[in-house]
């Protein structure tokens, strides 16, 4: 049987991670999300910070926010900017992952970067603001910033940064082999129908 | 136990229809597709052909084309326009069905209609271009207009007549608890994970 790669993709405060972090235990297989920054920092040589601002701010082309942060100058540049140095290190290092072992992996527009890998099934997690809202309190407590607000951030600038580097819009279906409302159906179903899946086409592939 | 309701959204050519058709036959419940269409024109009296047309053309608010098919008239109304009167109709039948009996219905802003139903599971069936265009020729043939355009033709007034009657854009996951890209996963598989959530999210409700 060849070797096998979920993705996932998720809103902020969905549960991605945990579930993501649920399918590859069960699986026994790796899981990649921090995992992911570590390797990217060795690559690249950032810090995990500087390369988790990078993925917040890299956003509209023309912003003064995103040019400060990335030292990107204002008139031009004729290297890559360290943005796309990271985005460029981040796919390597993911297709060389798929390529290598059978994981999930989290987030880092991984959908894109494998959208040609027949042996990846792309994942979407998603739930409403309501349940999104508790899962954010829960897990990093309160802040100034009322909670909807820092959600609708979140979401704003992982959309601009997935299409800046992807040219296809986040989070629509289309993207993905399956989406799953997590607030509706819970964590531990949202695990079980991924394993289903997984199961069911790799036994498929192997027929 | 409750009493449960499936409801199917699905792009043109997805094989939404036929996969709802095998969740009911599996869950031996009640499936209404085109039943539903014969429900509103024994309701309104308005012909079958009729009533589909609504659902194309009842588009663009100040389109011409809706206005003259649905003969409103273009310098404001004081009644209800067929158009309206077939949508509370077909409010008024889905949701008669879903307190009634345990279903699927397929379409006809179903998901919108039951949004507050906490025993109604709501799915989305989307495909690929390439996929769903296969799917259109083996069953309807091949037209005039090519392939792609009848395609995305369809997709645009589904979405207008959708997002006109519910005031939210038609697609997004977020109106569904499960989205299912039958294309990648196959109608098998699309129908038995529709099934194991529906039989584990029943199960829940009943410990």
């Amino acid at each position: 049987m060849k070797k096998r790669v979920i993705t996932i993709s998720r809103e902020f405060g969905s549960g991605g991670h945990s579930i993501g972090k649920s399918v590859a235990k069960t699986l026994g297989i790796g899981f990649y999300d921090q995992e992911l920054l570590e390797k990217i920092a060795e690559e690249t040589g950032f810090s995990k910070e500087f390369i988790e601002e990078a993925a917040e701010y890299s956003t509209a082309k023309n912003s003064l926010l995103f040019n400060v942060v990335m030292n990107r100058s204002l008139h031009g540049r004729t290297e890559p900017s360290p943005a796309d140095t990271i985005y460029f290190a981040q796919a390597k290092i993911i297709k060389n992952l798929a390529e290598k072992e059978s994981c999930v992996i989290v987030g880092r527009c991984s959908d894109y970067i494998l959208r040609d890998n027949s042996d990846c099934l792309h994942i979407f997690i998603y739930s409403d603001m309501e349940d999104r809202a508790k899962r954010i309190l829960e897990r990093y407590g309160d802040s100034e910033k009322p909670i909807q607000k820092r959600i609708t951030d979140k979401d704003t600038r992982r959309k601009i940064y997935y299409s800046h580097y992807t040219d296809r819009p986040w989070g629509i279906p289309q993207n993905y082999d399956l989406c799953l409302n997590s607030g509706a159906l819970g964590e531990e179903l949202c695990v079980n129908s991924i394993i289903n899946v997984f199961n069911r086409l790799s036994k498929k592939r192997m027929d």
